[in-house]
C-alpha cells in the first residue's frame, strides 16, 4: 500500500455500483465493480449489502482491513427526498468507514465530472434524467428528475414510453407506420399484438421500460423516421432542461460549460447533435462538453476538493485516464 | 313479482358494480349498486364477492331466491385478454344464476347503449378509454383501450397525467404558469412542491391518478388556459379513435351513429365540444349521439336483443327513464 492520505468514492446506481480507493495525488489504487445498489430498485437490505460487498471488495484488493478513510463521498441514485437522506445517512454510518461521509445525490457528482466544481451546468439522462448547474457562490438550481410519472424529460423511460406510444398508435391507425412496433413484439416474442400488450403489462416498473430505448436508437440508426423523430425530442428536451436550468441561475448568457453524464448521451450521436444544436441556438457562449466523464469521477474530484486539493485540469486527466483503463 | 320472462343485466367496473332485473317488456323491476368490482382494480377474491352481493341484493328486492335466469348479460371493465375472460366465465359458472350468460367488455355494452346494436361507433371515455365499432354483418373494430402506459387516449388517466406533467414542466420554468399545480398542491395537503411530488408516488396507481382528472376540469372551468387546453385535446383524441375505427370499417362517409359513454364527456362541455366538431369536420354524415345513457342499461338491450326481442326507440327510451329516476 502506497502512503499518503487515501480517499474512498461511491457510486451507487439502478444499474451498478462502483467503489474507488485512490490517493491525494490521483492514483487510483483500487476500483472494484458490482451489481445495482439504488434502494428504490433494489430495496434497501440489498442496497446495503451490495455497497458493503463492493466496497470490502475494493478495500481487500489494495490490503485494507478494518480502515476508517478520513474522507469519502457517495454519489448516490436514489437520493430525492429527506426519506432517502436519512436511510442512506444510517447505512453509511453503519459500515463505520468513513469520519466524514459526504452523501450526495448523483447530479452533485454527476457537475463535479463537468467542471470540477466551477460554474456550469450538467444535464444527466440516464434510467430518468434531470438539469442541475451551480454558480460560484455555491447558489444551485434544478429541473427535472421528478421521476417517471411526471417528468425525467428526455431519459431512457421517456424515450422507450414515447416509441410504446408510438407502435400502439401506429397498430390503432391513428399515427403512420413505424417499424418500432414489429421490433417490441420480436423482443417481447409475442406473435399477436395482443400478446405484446400483455407481457408489457406483466412488469411496466421503470427500469423494465426503460432498457426499451436500446431498441429505439436501433430503430433509428435502421433509418426509423418515427425512432429518429424521438430521438431528437429526447436531445431537445434534455437541452430545454441546461437552459431552464442557466435561466434560473441567470448564466444562460455567460460563457460556462454544460455538461452531459449517462447513458442517454452515450446512445450514439442523434440525440447529443439534438442537445447541441437546442443548447448553441439558446445559450450562444456556453461551452459543451462531450460526455467523456463517468459518475465515480465526479465522486473522487469532490472527495479531493473536501480535501483542500486544488483540482487542475491535469489531475483531472489523469484520473479519467485510469478509470477509462479500468472501465471500458 | 310480475309474470313474464325476467332478465339479469351486471354492470362491473373500476368505481362501481349495478344489478338490474327487468322485464321482457322493459319494466324495470330491480336494481341495485355497489362498489368496484373490476378484478383488475380490487383482485379476484373481492371482484367474486362484490358482484355475488349486488347480484343477490338485487334478486332479494324483487323476491327472487335460487332463481336461474334463463339469459342474463355481464358488461364488464376488466375483459382484455384470453386469461380475464377466462376468470370471469369462472366467476359467473359458479354463481349458477343465468342459464346462458352473456360476457361481454364494457365497450360491447357501451356500444348497445349508443345504437342498440344498429351500424355505429361507441367512444367510451372513463378511468380508460377506447374506440369500438359495429357495421351490419357484425363485423368490429376497436381503437385505443391498450391500458394507461401506452394508450387510452383522452382518458381520465390521460387528462390528469398531461396536467400533472405540466403542472411540473410548469414548476421546472419549462412551460408557461397554470392554476393547476397550485390545485394539485392543495388536493394533496403538500406544503412543499417535493411534498406534493412524494405524496403523488406514494401510490401512482391509474385509479388514483385518474381521479385527479376532476381537478383538472374545476380549472378549465375557472378560466385555465392549460386546462382547458389538455381537455381540448382530449375531446380530439377520442374523436381520433371514432375515426379511427371509422376508417377500419370503412363507414367514415356514412349516416352512423356515434355516441361517447363515460364520465369524461359528462365532466362539462369543453370536451364533448371538442369531440364533436372533430367528428362533424371528419364524418360529416355522423350523427353524435349526446352522452345520455349509462352502461347497465347497455347490457339490458343486449339481454333483450338476445332474447329476440325488437329493440325499438320506444324500448330504449322507456329503459332510460326508469335507470334515469333510479341513478341520478
Amino acid at each position: 500500500m502506497k502512503a499518503g492520505r487515501l480517499f474512498l468514492a461511491v457510486e451507487s446506481g439502478g444499474t451498478r455500483t462502483i467503489a474507488s480507493i485512490f490517493s491525494d495525488e490521483g492514483e487510483l489504487l483500487g476500483y472494484s465493480i458490482g451489481g445495482p445498489s439504488s434502494h428504490h430498485v433494489v430495496g434497501v437490505a440489498r442496497s446495503e449489502e451490495t455497497l458493503k460487498a463492493v466496497i470490502s471488495d475494493c478495500m481487500a484488493s489494495v490490503g485494507l482491513k478494518d480502515y476508517v478513510f478520513e474522507i469519502g463521498c457517495f454519489g448516490m441514485a436514489s437520493l430525492d427526498t429527506p426519506k432517502d437522506f436519512e436511510i442512506i445517512s444510517e447505512m453509511v454510518k453503519s459500515m463505520n468507514i468513513i469520519k466524514n461521509p459526504i452523501i450526495v445525490g448523483d447530479h452533485v457528482t454527476a457537475y463535479y465530472t463537468v467542471t470540477g466544481g466551477r460554474p456550469g451546468i450538467v444535464v444527466i439522462a440516464g434510467t430518468g434524467s434531470m438539469g442541475y448547474g451551480r454558480v460560484k457562490d455555491g447558489v444551485e438550481a434544478r429541473a427535472g428528475g421528478w421521476e417517471w410519472l411526471v417528468s425525467d424529460e428526455g431519459s431512457a423511460y421517456d424515450i422507450a414510453r414515447r416509441a410504446l406510444v408510438y407502435a400502439v398508435r401506429s397498430y390503432d391507425g391513428l399515427e403512420e407506420k413505424t417499424s418500432l412496433l414489429d421490433k417490441f413484439m420480436e423482443h417481447f416474442k409475442a406473435s399477436s399484438f395482443e400478446e405484446f400488450i400483455q407481457k408489457l403489462y406483466e412488469d411496466p416498473r421503470k427500469h423494465r421500460i426503460a432498457s426499451l430505448a436500446t431498441i429505439v436508437a436501433t430503430a433509428a440508426y435502421e433509418g426509423d423516421n418515427v425512432a429518429r423523430k424521438i430521438l431528437k425530442v429526447a436531445g431537445k428536451e434534455l437541452g430545454l432542461l441546461a437552459f431552464s436550468v442557466a435561466k434560473k441561475l441567470r448564466i444562460e448568457n455567460d460563457p460556462i460549460m454544460v455538461g452531459c453524464v449517462g447513458g442517454v448521451f452515450r446512445s450514439g450521436p442523434i440525440i447529443f447533435n439534438s442537445f447541441k444544436s437546442f443548447i448553441r441556438k439558446k445559450m450562444p457562449k456556453a461551452t459543451i462538453m462531450e460526455p467523456v466523464f463517468s459518475a465515480i469521477e465526479g465522486a473522487m474530484f469532490l472527495c479531493l476538493k473536501e480535501a483542500g486539493i486544488q483540482l487542475s485540469e491535469n489531475l483531472m486527466k489523469k484520473i479519467r485516464l485510469q478509470v477509462r483503463k479500468l472501465d471500458h
